[in-house]
């Protein structure tokens, strides 16, 4: 085996892996009946001129998921995931599917009732317009896979500065990319064999077969003589990008184009337009259309296949090319051959497909990919076990043509039921803070651009036109000043800011020594306290007495609390009810009583029983996955049993609630429920003063309340502490009650205009 | 030994103990040769009609240091020692002293010297003006400490809820602190027998004497009969709240006083005016005044004193008390019989005084004082042998009154001393860091309220008229918002920021993986690296490579960055000098290059000898306790000499610089140096769009440059950090150079109004 080096080194192999890639994945929106969607493009969406994910293609129900440029095929995958995730979401309710294969099975008669993509902008409309008028509507309905590549700058740039010579750098770029571009229509064939995956379309299509002869099933009829073309007179010429600029203005002069985005290609050179302007401007990205849909996958395309796709670009570069036209024209003719075979047609072209695949050896003896050796193996198997390809799949598994549309309401089903599970996760996201998510999930929904500044920060650039906004953590932004965050985060600040404003916290003092707090003993009413380091993880050092404690349990606890920091606070405990009001810009957009861990009896189960039907709550997961934590049967548990006189094999009453806790976080099973508009008007007002007195726009209050039914006076409730970050997952995916669209508020305060 | 517990009962002590203390402490400024300075309160201490800490009392000439309430002696000590400091600091340059006795030296024969305080507040200018005319000049120079005492009013709340009875709670209230008035005009004597400094006066102070036979040197000639007197027909009556307010109206209806705050007496009751409020409103706190100024304390005062009079405050609520008001007035009889004692002369009531510290020892088994044992024995050995006591201490040493100028000009020498030592900490707030110190040396100077938040986070409130403002670190306010905070935080999101604004960072990518890292190396040009991991402290996982590493070290280097984090960042290692600059608002306030420890040769001292030496710098100290840290002779010190082939043993030539370490941190002995003039303007504008582009208030910029002289290129700098919480020491009190008032420019940016 030869290797043409005299594009890339073998050497440059790793950084060529690191370029960058995008995915378009087209798809028909359809009725559980299989017929095309009437129901308009969501409103949820925003507007089409300016969403980066979600967008139409030619029709009004071809919706089209865009992802933005990333380096690895995860990343590619995550917003797939995301976006396909929020269009299920919305268009379960008007029962609509998204369509698995790349051909329509029912196209209507009546092809008014195709509609034309309504978008605002009239340049696009108009040449939807044209287009139909052209070609007609069937072929428009035609989805795909597109492929974005761009080759890392650096190593084009590192090999000019070697070999550049006399040449200028943009031509030297530009022939660079020829180079890829040649070779692809040479060799996409290849990818054909394998990915092509269209082998029926909707009866009534054959009307739009231009009277060519066919035989259904063929291994893709999107890339067929039969899928979408230009006119035959449309003939570009590759050998250099001058050449192909000078046949596509051709074309245009000659009215066999109307615009040059009308030209269909496998490749599009991308960066500039007019295409003139390459020349100056060098080509940018090059996006191969011609991957088909893989039915079998909720998202068109996964992981393995994309970096099969990438294997084989970075391959292709070393091979042969005479940078002539002839095999371009070559390569046409082999992929025709390919797409138009029976889908258990064995490879022709095996030779070739040898070589290529030793190429790809070549190329993976560099990066050890881990996909590869069981791909290879399968590689080599298919080419003569046609039956192992996509399209031979399909057609195995449905050999009759008149299943065609059966076959893909049931994977469209399926897929459904994949995007839907878990609604409180952004799918592909998970690795992020539930807040997070929801602020994310929110932002794709609308058209936000989003850019992963730190993923381990939570930390997003959000960009709606010209309009740019950073977001740690769901909901800290530049709305809140820094001292803010320091007043809120430091317990004895919030204290004092809070008193200062007459907002009743718990009554108290800190000491910084024994015998100062020791004096403070005699002057405490019978009440009860909470004795506390000014600052602790997880409660060490806290001790909370219900009723007054004795001296001796007094003295106690201050040292156990001095043993952890140098101040000691001594504060009353106050009874009641722990509610979180979340506010934001001073209102307050949701309240949730806190609980513990807990089970409600049916009179006939054991608690170890009810654990684990809770548990089987959608809504309960691993600890911080999920909006509740699963409950756990540990010994804290079965001591909190004990002092209720209970053990695991207790049988409760119907309706008995048994806490399994005493502390109410989320974390430790606890629940959150929802009581915005259960809670008295005065303590809504108190939490906004106490928002006002900090100055802060996002935060979280937590009050101690004796009766939330009964107005606030001066005793019967406390502020106990402040958020600066408060979750809205207790909010937005609450155990009981209404759900708070929390995250949305966010974007909608942070851009006005998107939601306009 | 009996107990009056019919206020208070034993058991309260120690919350008693908790109440809260307050100074005043006044003294004249004079001049190297003792005479009154001419020179006006300083304009830098801002208005006097809203200064809480640097006031004047009658003269200009006359400060008055006043602390906020506390409630321990150290912090007590703490307010007493910075703004001494402060006025020390700032009077030096007039050659002004501080008067260290309570009364002057010397007092000008003609009396238009003594300059009234120059007030704006012309209520307060014509009532210093009515006293001149009324009193004479003279007797308006005298000086004192003015000791406030609050009762924990939680103890008189308790009190009343168990024996108020019939009685509203203000009596109840009033009553009490009539008790402690009553019993201090009856037991003070015992105070000034211990207490009384003030033996000598100026010699024509004499012909002030009333024409009343009396001799010098007596105990105090400022709480005797000599000292300031109302009227003779001005008599007050204590039996009751309701009698002082009647007497006191009397006396003002009469025309023997003019106004009620020109009553002169050694307890004043603070809360209301006029007098009469304090029946409806009640009695806040008392000020007592009669306390002498110790001229062997800087401070005129020291914690012993502090709390040895609130002992006895505290054990005098213990004491018999007739609730009349000839007890007063036997109290007053006895108070002029010591005051005007011969300083040797015993105490001639040893019988009672014996009595006092039986009750202070049965107050002391409550609280367990440390200081209480040695000073019992003090004050047993005192009452016999007068010599002991202070009066007694001044006398012995100079027995001569025609010394008592030379005296008084020695001390106020060598307290001036004491307050101008260390100048870049606050004195009394040490423990905060030293920018902060700063910040608040600035406040106290211009008379911006400071409450301290939390001395641990540097937390600070400021208040200046109604404006509030909190301050945590010196520099972080409500001016930087809490994602210009996380910008800074966050390296990659620095980069990420000013990348997009195009402000040139150091070139580099952040790879999760091994293998991805990996690849990037054939791109790598021939450039030195910096491989860190994304988050470290302390360096740990950093490589440094000034030339392009072979691969071996490369792969070695990025393992161990993997280590520490799951991601690592390859940047290219820029060459030049490291330089921070100081922004506030956008402007640059300072800029300081930063260089290694280092010492430099004479030709004739060792390194070792050289080290020593510059740690005699009094800008060097201990870590983070000084502008800049003492130099270490350890295991790195001595191998990066070993790198140079030296040993601490060699004596470089005079001129040659000594590096003793790598890294520039002030924490190991860099050093700053000022460079705000010597930078070229394009530099400071690429700071300034770096603050803009990450939208920060304050904000340090770390930038390394190739040559600082000359103008900015694409190529010739490069920002490597920008801090959210930049160090204003550094610039402060830089190595070298001019220092820069940035904790001044911190607060006239914040408090516009005070400084106007």
């Amino acid at each position: 085996m030869t290797l043409n080096e005299s594009f890339f080194s073998i050497q440059q192999v790793a950084p060529l892996w690191h370029s960058t890639l995008g995915i378009e994945r087209e798809t028909l929106r359809v009725q559980p009946d299989g017929t095309i969607s009437s129901y308009p493009h969501r409103k949820d969406w925003g507007t089409r001129n300016h969403q980066p994910y979600i967008q139409t293609d030619f029709a009004e129900s071809q919706v089209e998921i865009i992802t933005p440029p990333e380096y690895t095929a995860d990343h590619l995958m995550s917003w797939l995931k995301a976006a396909h995730q929020i269009v299920s979401e919305d268009i379960v309710e008007e029962q609509d599917l998204l369509w698995p294969f790349s051909m329509p099975a029912c196209i209507p008669t009546d092809t008014t009732k195709i509609k034309i993509a309504q978008l605002t902008n009239q340049k696009e409309y108009a040449y939807r317009e044209g287009l139909a008028r052209l070609y007609g509507k069937h072929v428009q309905l035609i989805s795909g896979i597109h492929y974005n590549f761009q080759l890392n700058p650096d190593v084009i740039e590192a090999n000019y500065q070697q070999h550049g010579g006399q040449e200028s750098f943009i031509d030297y770029h530009n022939e660079t990319y020829m180079h890829l571009v040649r070779n692809y229509f040479r060799y996409r064939w290849f990818l054909t064999y394998f990915l092509g995956a269209s082998p029926y379309v909707a009866e009534n299509y054959s009307t739009n077969f231009y009277g060519k002869p066919h035989q259904i099933p063929m291994r893709s009829i999107r890339q067929s003589r039969y899928g979408y073309q230009n006119k035959e007179t449309v003939v570009m010429d590759y050998t250099d990008l001058y050449s192909f600029v000078q046949t596509i203005e051709a074309a245009l002069q000659r009215g066999d184009l109307h615009l040059e985005k009308e030209l269909y290609r496998d490749v599009r050179l991308r960066g500039a337009s007019p295409t003139r302007d390459l020349l100056k401007k060098g080509i940018s990205y090059l996006e191969f259309r011609n991957i088909d849909i893989n039915p079998y996958l909720p998202y068109g395309i996964d992981k393995e296949t994309i970096n099969f796709i990438r294997h084989f670009l970075i391959s292709i570069l070393f091979l042969e090319d005479d940078r002539q036209d002839n095999q371009v024209v070559e390569g046409h003719q082999m992929n025709y051959r390919i797409a138009e075979a029976h889908p258990l047609d064995a490879c022709p072209f095996k030779e070739e497909a040898l070589h290529i695949i030793q190429v790809m050896d070549r190329v993976n003896q560099e990066l050890s990919l881990p996909y590869w050796p069981s791909k290879r193996e399968y590689l080599i198997q298919a080419l003569d076990q046609p039956e192992l390809t996509l399209a031979g799949q399909i057609v195995t598994e449905t050999p009759d043509s008149t299943d065609y549309l059966e076959m893909g309401l049931t994977l469209a089903q399926q897929h459904q039921q994949t995007m839907l599970e878990q609604p409180f996760l952004l799918h592909g996201f998970e690795d992020f803070e539930l807040s997070t998510q929801d602020v994310l999930k929110e932002a794709i929904r609308r058209g936000i651009r989003v850019d992963i500044i730190d993923k381990q920060d939570n930390f997003l650039q959000l960009s709606y036109k010209d309009q740019q906004e950073l977001v740690r953590n769901a909901n800290m932004t530049r709305l809140d000043s820094l001292i803010t965050y320091f007043s809120m985060e430091n317990k004895v600040a919030t204290k004092f800011i809070l008193s200062q404003n007459n907002i009743r916290v718990p009554k108290g003092q800190n000491f910084n020594t024994f015998e100062a707090a020791n004096a403070y003993y005699s002057l405490i009413q019978n009440t009860g306290l909470v004795i506390k380091p000014k600052n602790t993880n997880y409660g060490i050092g806290i001790s909370i007495f219900v009723d007054k404690p004795n001296e001796k349990e007094y003295q106690e606890s201050i040292l156990l609390a001095l043993a952890e920091d140098d101040t000691v606070i001594i504060e009353e405990y106050v009874k009641g009810t722990e509610l979180r009001f979340y506010l934001q810009n001073h209102e307050v957009l949701g309240i949730v009583e806190r609980q513990p861990a807990q089970v409600i009896g049916d009179g006939t189960s054991s608690i170890q029983q009810l654990i684990e039907k809770e548990n089987q709550n959608p809504l309960r997961g691993v600890k911080h996955m999920a909006p509740m934590t699963t409950l756990e049967l540990g010994s804290v548990e079965i001591l909190q049993l004990k002092h209720q006189g209970l053990t695991v094999d207790s049988v409760p009453e119907a309706g008995q609630i048994v806490h399994l806790r005493e502390n109410s976080n989320v974390s430790t099973g606890g629940i959150s429920i929802d009581r915005t508009h259960d809670v008295h008007p005065s303590y809504i007002h108190l939490a906004q003063n106490a928002a006002r007195a900090l100055d802060a726009h996002f935060c979280g209050v937590d009050m101690i309340i004796e009766d939330y039914s009964v107005p606030a006076d001066n005793h019967n409730y406390a502020i106990i502490e402040a958020n600066y970050n408060p979750n809205i997952t207790i909010h937005r995916h609450p155990g009981e009650g209404e759900p708070r669209l929390l995250g949305k508020a966010v974007l909608e305060e942070l851009f006005p205009e998107a939601f306009s």
